[in-house]
């Protein structure tokens, strides 16, 4: 286990080469993975954590590389992690992660793809353990951009700070995109590619969501940007940058830690759970024949296995 | 209990208000929820399902449309359901419905939007009680639209036993498109609105696609299509046809109902999982606030509370 502490000691140096062994590590799942995890130190300090959502094709990837320019170009150390959680290995593809944000990667930016496919927990509890990580080494800023959307991107969303969600003119039913779960959740819209025609409607339409939401703390913002130019990037740095703040000054930062160990823990066990019925053997092979014929009501069936779980009382 | 009862009769008489209100009352959940689909009669035929999924703009609805019509004329009635995990209730909206599919709606068809966002078992298990549902109903097809893309889609093609996909030309980066989780379970590729440029190039990068997958006994088909002139149509329902003739022929049937009573079993006992951990009270909420702080590692509580939960030995 010499190899896992050196590991940890690289990550909290920082070093790239460490942090692409440790993520590879953690997305192959198992016993060294929650080792590793176990080993890290506890976080010593808040590290912001954003994530870059919306459809296939509105710039993300761009939009992700500028704003992580801007934060390396003053001496703040960024992390991209590109969660996709379709594919099922990224088997560390440094040269792909290379190719995908040159500029950011030939300035200092660490950059990765990751998968989560398959990991204990889900999307979320796969992007829980990933950030665990990126706290333990020393960066100032993580990005995370999701490729999924629907459930996968609501699931990453509720493991970083401040949200992000890009829309695009253009791409047919507006309304179709903006009922995406996330919306919900941004602090920040952002209308790229606004040189393209139908932005002025875009970035109204969004308004008019905006000022539907309740009333809360946060007054999420309404931007518009071209990735490729740079354009409108400063304004959105400072977006996220108030929306951080806003965190500091409302005492928020624990409140989020606790959510997220919540759900953490929720998706751990459910797919514990999962495990257990399988070890249940004929019990748990009888009722699911019995559904399958229609001859057991499912919820029914459910209600009787839960009783077969765990065993110590409260 | 006596409306249950002549709600049950309405549905397996096929009457769309009756079909409407069995759904609304399915999406709402709860103990009626469960007691209705408790008294549904034992499906005595086989009802083919078929899901459409793919990018918002690819034109799923239009396409949907058309091959509801094409068996709406031969005599073979078609249900419909757009299945939105976004939204938190369709409310029934029937105008809405009428307005989306009319030519559908005219000719006999049901259409129908559902949600899924807050049912018992999350998407899956939702989508699986509109199709039983529909199951008891006098239909020869029911078709599922799809809203969400990523793990929604995944967990609505879980549910049926033909999958659909939609791609078209020109919508940014195919190769993005391509990497959704769903494309493993497709049954059928269309290229729809064929008529744009970039067609041929991904036609080619489908088939290539189909190719590489590993050999099984159905080979997927691609296929290209205009949904809003009608173009393809019959090819596209000549492979679906095809693909349940496989299922029949080669009584994969009871298989895919064995597979799908799995997961809603898994999905429900998840859900009843998650109450639990909610009631243990103090325990759960120290766990939560230990794993918040770094000061216990969140794999290692999830195993203790696994303890805790349901009570009978096997």
């Amino acid at each position: 286990m010499d190899n896992l502490d050196a590991l940890v000691r690289g990550v909290v140096e920082g070093s790239p080469r460490a942090l692409g062994r440790a993520l590879s590590l953690v997305e192959r799942g198992g016993e060294a993975a929650r080792e590793l995890l176990r080993r890290l130190p506890a976080p010593s300090r808040w590290l912001p954590t954003v994530a870059f959502t919306g459809p296939p094709g509105a710039g993300k990837s761009t939009l992700v590389e500028q704003v992580g320019l801007f934060w390396q170009s003053r001496g703040e150390p960024v992390a991209v992690l590109a969660v996709d959680p379709s594919s099922p290995f990224s088997g560390g593809a440094l040269l792909g992660d290379r190719l995908r944000m040159p500029r950011l990667v030939e300035a200092g930016g660490f950059v990765r793809s990751v998968a989560t496919r398959g990991s204990l927990g889900g999307v979320s509890a796969a992007c829980g353990d990933f950030l665990e990580l990126l706290r333990a080494a020393p960066f100032a800023w993580a990005l995370v951009e999701t490729v999924g959307v629907g459930q996968d991107e609501v699931d990453v969303a509720s493991m970083v700070d401040t949200v992000v969600l890009l829309q695009v003119p253009g791409l047919g039913d507006d309304v179709q995109l903006a009922k995406a779960g996330v919306v919900e959740v941004a602090h920040v819209f952002v209308v790229n590619k606004k040189d393209r025609p139908g932005t002025g409607e875009l970035v109204q339409m969004l308004q008019g969501l905006v000022a539907q939401t309740p009333e809360t703390s946060w007054r999420p913002r309404v931007l518009a940007t071209v990735a490729t130019t740079g354009e409108g990037v400063e304004a959105l740095v400072q977006a996220i940058q108030e929306h951080q703040a806003h965190l500091a000054e409302n005492h928020r930062r624990q409140e989020l830690a606790q959510r997220r160990a919540e759900r953490r823990l929720r998706a751990l066990v459910g797919e514990l759970v999962a495990r257990r019925l399988e070890q249940l053997g004929p019990v748990w092979e009888q009722r699911v024949r019995q559904v399958a014929q229609g001859r057991l009501d499912a919820f029914a069936a459910a209600c009787e296995l839960v009783e077969y779980l765990g065993g110590k009382r409260r």
